[in-house]
């Protein structure tokens, strides 16, 4: 049922600070303006969801479809069994106000710091505090470049899709 | 910097039943399988955040491209002040589990019961689980058919853009 939701749009969560973790996730939403505040549900058994719970904060990065082949190493290796990272072409640099890193080539990293969590059945829901973020040039006017290919994930296979160019007005 | 989020999809919220009430909303995220979760981010001063309240259920429902007129009224009319449904195309119709009613035109109704609250800064984070789903046809195969094109919302005025038709895959 939960397929009638998608297609949704598909982000990356870096979690950990030593030894940091990148997991895909689609399961991202904003829930504040004021103070500006993310959600994010994991599964119970993932390697973030421990990360996450033992650092206090994460980081929400935004990939375009350049990154589609490490997005989908991130959304299916897992972290705690494999040294994933370097199976991914990514680049993990300081973050601002975070000791959790974020990922130099994706398009805006959102630096949060844990205030809430809770249990949602099968995934805890992580909120945090948007504390710092970091536009790339698919946000230099402030909104979204359409031009810009955004990942989107359309189901829970192996199928995605973007963004069409085009913008409509009601 | 919750902009870096978008582009978004773009969803109908349904609320209150013998007088009920449609509202737009981008902050909408699935968040269990088992069972079947989903959760919803409202205003504190949104009608529907009072409806949901008072009548413990909702339902999401699905729009493409065709409703984005009736999208933009039901995202920036207060049903509290004046009659919007009147000002939509939109038919309500019975849902199967819940007194609240679908959206005859959307491509899904999600039927939820509300079963947690979070307040999350200037919103409340409403958790409902899913005790129905009706899919149109965009979802026959299960997994939505992309040659339909879902709203999504590219930024917080007045710019929506689509999914593209193409698949990709890692």
């Amino acid at each position: 049922m939960l397929e009638y939701l998608y297609p949704l749009r598909t982000y990356l969560i870096v979690s950990g600070s030593d030894k940091p973790n990148v997991m895909t996730a689609d399961w991202v939403v904003p829930l504040s303006f004021d103070p500006p505040m993310l959600g994010v549900a994991i599964g119970h058994k993932r390697y973030t969801h421990k990360l996450i719970r033992e650092f206090q904060e994460f980081v929400v990065s935004v990939p375009t479809l350049e990154l589609l082949k490490d997005v989908w190493i991130a959304g299916t290796i897992s972290g705690a069994k494999e040294d994933k990272i370097r199976k991914m072409s990514l680049t993990l640099i300081n973050s601002k106000k975070v000791r959790v890193p974020s990922i130099k080539e994706c398009q805006a990293n959102i630096e949060c710091r844990l205030v809430k969590e809770v249990e949602t059945g099968d995934h805890t829901f992580f909120v945090g505090e948007i504390v710092e973020a970091t536009p790339g040039d698919a946000f230099i006017h402030g909104r979204p470049d359409l031009n810009y290919r955004f990942i989107m994930h359309a189901g829970f296979g192996k199928r995605f899709t973007t963004n069409s160019g085009e913008t409509y007005e009601p």
